[in-house]
């Protein structure tokens, strides 16, 4: 509201400007125009975004924007205003909405303006990568003969025995034929929210919960019901009613290191879960992404659900990729019964398979001697970044409090003080130069409570943190003057 | 029928004398059993599927078949019989279908069984891939600073641009900004089918058309309409009253060397097609994908619809995998106004992006020497084996001819006599070992006539195209004496 007239009254003002810079000259850096407009940078970045989808300005990351040059014509505007209605048109079962609303997804996917810091991200900073590890992975898999070439369709052979294992545990109980490759752990929750639920029908979810999931739940077509979840993971006593209420035939559960909470599903609840699905007919979807995400101090880790799942009640989903890379995109889900083939017919309609020379990377790297020192020092580091973080809140802001201390993953949930506006006080931290995630997304309905998502391991460092949230108290005391 | 008794009848077999062999010892080659039981490959290769499946039998691509050793201990065999129940359930609107039929998408996708001629890919045969550029280019991509990280959402911009001139044409209709970069072909589709139109709602169709996309739009709830095709594309004739009649607000037009027939849309009907979807307020959904698979001796290439599209009917799908490689899932949407923000939602939610090194591969690769040669080289070669395919149907198989002979992409649309069982005789041909495609799955609903889809690319060359008519030959004669 506020953002979006400030981003209009500059687009505005550049555009009256355009002609005192020759086709193709550069414009002021955004720095300049920041100080300038007295404006914040991502008014400019959006400002000449705005500018370059009407073709007057052309922007080349790492070097500023420049004035488009004749030759580049900018493009013809028609009118694309018939496509609303087009778009709005009545669905089939009017329960279905027609927006796809990819806000909690971007929040944690797209960069933040330069200059702005990342406590909101959802992957390892670079420097946490293992760059040089992956880089020789991807050379050794290029080279071999056959590797642009087509794999078995369910993924490549070794690497569902080596998903199939870490999945199944010591005790062997997944068999690679239990395991499709897939890209990603986005595009896994994607295929098995397809294959078990048709639309409209509801699916149970944690609440909170992961708003990329939730995302995704809607897009296609089905109704997240919000089942409440606690410091030891979701409130098992509340589970069979929850199904029974509303007919579900799907759970959601992220029993480790749960996005955003960071809860670890309590033991007992663990075998809970699996009946109480069992008792109502129905699935449970084990989202494991956190798993190889753990802290140094973290207890030993419980084993997965899906190892001790002879009835095909969980469908496992997990991923290499916030342990590695976010261009590392390979995933695994594990099933076992009929809905495994549903769940390769999905997969392979929509994309077919996951490029080999992804496979044979991701293969080469987690049996080089890089892998384990590669995650020993994961594991430090985020224990050292959470640490750092939980410091620099109790000082500068203890208004704000983890609502307690996850031993793994990249978030801390922040309890905010009751009748804080999560929302506000996210754009007011992105004014103030930190981009925060409000918890208002997590939650399927209304939130429970305010709060903040902040993530630990996007930011360059310990002292990058601690910079993040000053400026978030500048933007606390902001909102909370207000 | 006949074949899964086969199946059943060895797998049997096999399991009453694995006795005969210690845990970890190799079974028979695929080779001694097809001779000792005079079963087809394609037989062997699935009855030790099976018993792989059961975890008696392991199978390593390349070794054989072993008896599992027993500290691969068999996958404990639970009770997933209710699965059945909780995957059939009811669904919101009852007109979505629940099982997801991926048949079509197989047989392109799927390598045939060892032995077996494959007259049935929807890919170039490693021989003609550009796999030395390939892995150049990709060693390069991966060793940039930063070629892990997050591409924008939208795909790397100077890769965005270089689409944006392939599919807009040199007047440069099309900014960089109208671009999204795709998981592939597929991805794309998928991401257009359910960015358009909701669970429910009817979908035009060219009839026939490309069987893995009408496997996208059931699995998205979608209801396939067909509209007659001929030697010139789709009939516009009839395109006007189909959208009445059905009230869909999306028409899928391949207007370049179309799957299956490989027809080229007539210069008058591309103008009638845009015009009657302008007045149906609905979308042409232009699936590009076989641009880059012209013959040496097509004509002159019309240009996109695409390119003269200033109202935003056009959602324009490509990619290159077809004219490289199976793994280079390198694709892009194209479109203008409110259904751009739509597609990018879409696309987010479900994979979020594509790797960066992919990306990056792609872009040194078409700008290396390496490309135009790679292009020409494909271009000559697809002119020869088309013609060799030709001519040995004429010499072989006369019953069996061309519609007519398509100046671009993978395809021959063969024609069979009136009363042939495209699916028998398809069968007959795997038995008879030669891997071809029925033509009916490419109908939204019944065949029109009976035809083949039989593919020149995927074959190792002109002499093995030859030797799979002779086989081809063999399963009609057998097919017609029944």
């Amino acid at each position: 509201m506020y953002e979006r007239n400030s981003v209009a009254e500059l687009a505005e003002a550049l555009k009256r400007e355009l002609d005192r810079y020759s086709p193709g000259e550069k414009l002021p850096s955004s720095r300049a125009l920041v100080e300038r407009f007295r404006v914040s940078p991502v008014t400019v970045s959006r400002a000449l975004a705005t500018l370059a989808a009407e073709g007057l300005v052309t922007t080349r990351p790492g070097a500023g924007a420049f004035r488009t040059a004749p030759h580049a014509a900018p493009v013809r505007l028609g009118d694309t205003s018939w496509q609303q209605v087009a778009l709005s048109a009545e669905s089939a079962a009017e329960a279905i909405p027609r927006a796809v609303d990819a806000t909690g997804v971007l929040t944690t996917l797209a960069e933040p303006p330069p200059g702005v810091i990342e406590l909101s991200g959802g992957y390892l900073h670079p420097s946490l990568q293992p760059e040089r590890a992956l880089a020789a992975a991807l050379g050794r898999a290029g080279r071999r003969p056959g590797a642009w070439g087509r794999p078995p369709i369910e993924g490549v052979t070794e690497l569902r025995a080596w998903f199939a294992r870490e999945i199944g545990g010591p005790a062997g109980t997944l068999a690679a034929s239990d395991v499709l490759i897939t890209a990603g752990g986005q595009s896994a929750l994607t295929a098995a929210l397809r294959a078990l639920a048709p639309p409209g029908a509801p699916v149970l979810v944690e609440s909170p919960t992961y708003p990329g999931m939730l995302a995704v739940a809607r897009a296609s077509g089905l109704r997240p019901v919000p089942v409440p979840a606690d410091a030891h993971g979701v409130r098992t006593d509340l589970l069979a009613e929850a199904f029974r209420a509303s007919g579900a035939r799907v759970f959601v559960c992220q029993p480790l290191f749960q996005n955003p909470t960071g809860a670890v599903l309590a033991d007992e609840r663990r075998r809970e879960v699996v009946r109480v699905a069992r008792e109502a007919g129905a699935f449970v979807i084990e989202d494991d992404f956190a798993r190889r995400l753990a802290h140094e101090d973290a207890p030993p880790l419980p084993p997965t659900l899906a190892s001790d799942d002879p009835d095909g009640i969980v469908v496992h989903v997990c991923s290499l990729t916030k342990a590695t890379s976010p261009s590392l995109r390979v995933g695994a889900l594990a099933a076992r019964g009929p809905v495994l083939e549903r769940l390769r017919a999905i997969q392979v309609v929509d994309s077919f398979f996951v490029p080999r020379p992804l496979q044979e990377a991701a293969l080469e790297l987690v049996g080089s001697p890089a892998w384990p020192r590669h995650r020993r020092n994961t594991a430090a580091e985020l224990r050292v970044r959470r640490e750092a973080l939980l410091t620099a809140l109790r000082r500068e802001l203890p208004a704000v409090t983890a609502d307690f201390v996850p031993p793994g993953g990249f978030h801390l949930w922040a309890r905010l003080p009751d009748g804080t506006d999560e929302d506000a006080l996210a754009a007011a931290a992105l004014r103030a130069g930190v981009a925060v995630a409000s918890g208002r997304p997590s939650y399927p309905a209304e939130s429970a409570a305010p709060h903040l998502r902040l993530s630990f391991a996007s930011a360059t460092g310990v002292a990058e943190l601690a910079e993040g949230v000053g400026r978030l108290r500048t933007a606390f005391e902001d909102v909370a003057g207000r």
